[in-house]
């Protein structure tokens, strides 16, 4: 008999069914067992004399045939989708059995400390508020690249190992190639730039290292950024109004496509009613001088506590949840970030802020080779490291730049959670892979520091350091 | 102005437009130039006097306006979709200068070796019939996702770092994890086998690594594995039928969206006409020894030649291009493949060969707690090393198998080219990360070893070892 979905079952009343799926609980009353049984689509409700439910706990898998039955109207249970029938079960096979669990799926709330969530990661992502944190996170995805693509941008998947000479600094995570040393990449940057010299626009969904000797609620060593790059852009403005329609975007997506799931914590979100309002660095930090007495006007960027403060301003004055801060100090901004023509001491380059938090940063680029390879040298670095990248400047490439987006950092300020740790499937940070690394025994005590040789200037790095 | 792409312009006969894109070819006739306009879209041709193209060169970035006008039938280009147009510019803003190329990016072939095709990377990639491979490759992947999205399958992001414990031997990248040493994932299957417990069935678009130390045409050491991994099965033949209508998916897709592309490399597609083939490995082994001599009926798994042999034996008996080998022997998969019922020493596994290679390994799972305990054992590991991947077993796993396929194996494959680096648009193998590894100085002489203490025996790979 083939199998049907348990949401199905409501068009199958009066009909005999094979259902499959987890026993999500079991309630026995006298010589009657409830199970409610759950697969992907949700749950249903299968009843069955004891003798037939013999031993079975939950999580074990189940294959049950029986009829589906309209239940008596007091019996209706408003909350399930399926709440309307159940299933009289006359035959129940055990695909799998379960171990006792070592605490209890169906509270609303997982009662326990993070770390043990973490722990426990395969069988916690079971609980329906942890699994729909994923459903969310695969909606922005897919909206990030219907985006692009719609726009006539091109998917092209980055490469993660770099070699020794394009990146540098104490944040990357060193592999053995071999008899060589290679990096993890801190982002795609200098690819999808490469490549605007090829597609003219493109994107990809990577993975970034940061090898981030600090733990913070807001950073993990491994993390999904979305990224994409623009050519023949008339200027920056292009950027911050595609990364506008972008964001707008994936909410309207999430509006449509995961109302449950934002339901589920609490949330709504802000529609695409305002443009999203602009402050230079310098403009943000007399606000937040004005506000609060902090006197931050000469940092060369936002503290976590001002990033928040300005997100307050943003939602009071200008009714957005959504800010945008430019102009950042050129000394802060990677080397390839174009500096502003009418002050060169700063760039060309935005931060979106959201909820509190950055989520997306950009810039237009240098894309002029003379320009950019005098600009490696201010910065410290070596031209011909950057030989393989420059290759696309030298032969032509229009006016430029792009933004990245962190998967993980919207998932968690759209859901409104607590942690960065709770929106990555399987977190990395410095404590943990999977298993606490406390576990283990260390294996190159001390730690394997980089040859000073290696080490470049902290203001080549690709990216700025990131904020604590 | 508003920029138009060149493939708008026959939209705009007797109008004004502003096109912008890359020199792509200067001819001068006279006192006339006319100068071949490449953007994303395609090549229009314009049309100035010489003194409006000045010092113009190849690959030079240009901004241009002019009338768009008919040709005169007898200068008609049927070759290009702009080819009854052209445009007179009365305005060329030059936007980026190009250096002289070191060779002529026109030629229908780059007359060049592959090394030096990558050395070049950044341009060549802007050659059209090398850009065409990632067109293509990008469908691809796209199809994967919208066959797994309609089958309900729920798209995750693997992780790619994955601690000491859950793999081994000798063909992984160690990474400097702060005190710890950990791996780069050879696959992502310990992670999606976990998810069957979660969402039933998932799929991730991922980089997956081997550190192959040798030099082949179809190894890289970091590539595109496109995996997918489902629960509740009713035998592991679901899994071959998923994979078939997949690949004629892939397949479809492509003959509809990336034809000309196709057709630059004179490829045709196979259309899903018949059923897939279906050999155990003893069968095509069988088979080989009678059609060539080659007595390898006693090996656990094809050698390339093999490959190559029956994959000419299902074209010719079987008028498939395709062909599925199965029942590989339980000593050559990993230790969770599930054991054949009927004879225990061969396995529920199967390959996809096309036109001579494996494109898609796969099988069905043992997904029963004490039985997978006892198979890490047997295979030599140790239990306590994959205690995290055993909680979705422990509590209560569906039957369940899946399937991964190369991206850069079936790019190569479906366009005939000879070398999968043509496939990767980074590629990296163990000579090459962007530039030759053999410019920069080893870092680690004598390369870094594994201590023995974290050698696994072989036996329990992941995967099992590639073909040389």
């Amino acid at each position: 008999m083939k199998r049907i979905l348990t949401s199905e079952t409501t068009k199958y009343i009066g009909g005999k069914v094979r259902v499959c799926g987890w026993v999500n609980s079991r309630r026995d009353h006298g010589g009657i067992v409830f199970l409610d049984l759950r697969d992907r689509s949700g749950i249903v409700q299968v009843v069955c004399p004891s003798n037939l439910a013999k031993g079975i706990k939950d999580e074990d898998v189940l294959a049950i045939e029986g009829e589906v039955r309209k239940r008596p109207a007091k019996m209706i249970n408003p909350k399930l989708e399926t709440g309307k029938v159940e299933i009289g079960a006359d035959k129940i096979e055990i695909l799998a059995k379960a171990a006792s669990l070592p605490f209890d799926l169906r509270e609303q709330e997982l009662k326990m400390s993070l770390p043990t969530v973490l722990d426990y990661r395969p069988i916690t992502l079971r609980h329906p508020k942890i699994k729909a944190i994923f459903r969310v996170q695969e909606q922005i995805i897919e909206s990030f690249r219907k985006s692009m693509k719609n726009l006539n941008f091109v998917e092209f998947q980055a490469p993660t190992i770099v070699p020794v000479a394009t990146e540098g600094g104490a944040e990357v995570f060193p592999v053995d190639y071999f008899d060589y040393k290679a990096y993890l990449a801190q982002s795609p940057q200098l690819y999808k730039q490469i490549l605007v010299g090829v597609f003219e626009r493109v994107f990809t969904v990577t993975k970034a290292y940061r090898a981030e000797p600090s733990v913070t609620t807001r950073h993990l060593t491994e993390y999904i950024s979305l990224d994409c790059e623009m050519g023949f852009i008339d200027s920056w403005e292009d950027l911050m109004k595609a990364c506008q329609a972008l964001i707008y975007n994936i909410f309207s997506d999430l509006m449509k496509n995961c109302k449950k799931e934002l339901e589920t914590f609490g949330q709504s979100i802000p529609g695409p009613s305002v443009d999203i309002p602009r402050l230079k660095l310098r403009e943000a930090q007399k606000i937040i001088f004005e506000r609060t007495g902090r006197d931050n006007r000469k940092e060369p960027d936002l503290q976590p506590e001002d990033e928040k403060e300005i997100c307050n301003w943003a939602k009071e004055k200008r009714n957005s949840e959504l800010v945008f801060i430019t102009h950042f100090p050129t000394k802060k901004r990677p080397f390839y970030t174009y500096p502003n023509p009418e002050d060169s001491e700063y760039t060309l380059s935005f931060d979106l802020l959201y909820r509190g938090e950055e989520i997306v940063t950009g810039g237009q680029r240098i894309h002029q080779y003379e320009k950019l390879v005098k600009n490696i040298k201010r910065f410290g670095g070596e031209v011909k490291n950057f030989k393989f990248y420059l290759q696309a400047f030298k032969y032509g490439m229009p006016p430029e730049g792009g933004f990245a987006l962190g998967a993980e950092r919207i998932t968690k300020l759209v859901l409104g959670l607590n942690n960065i740790r709770e929106a990555s499937i399987f977190p990395r940070d410095m404590g943990r892979i999977d298993q606490r690394l406390s576990t283990l025994k260390p294996k190159n005590p001390p730690s394997l520091k980089l040859p000073p040789s290696l080490k470049l200037p902290p203001s080549l790095k690709l990216r700025r350091a990131r904020k604590k």
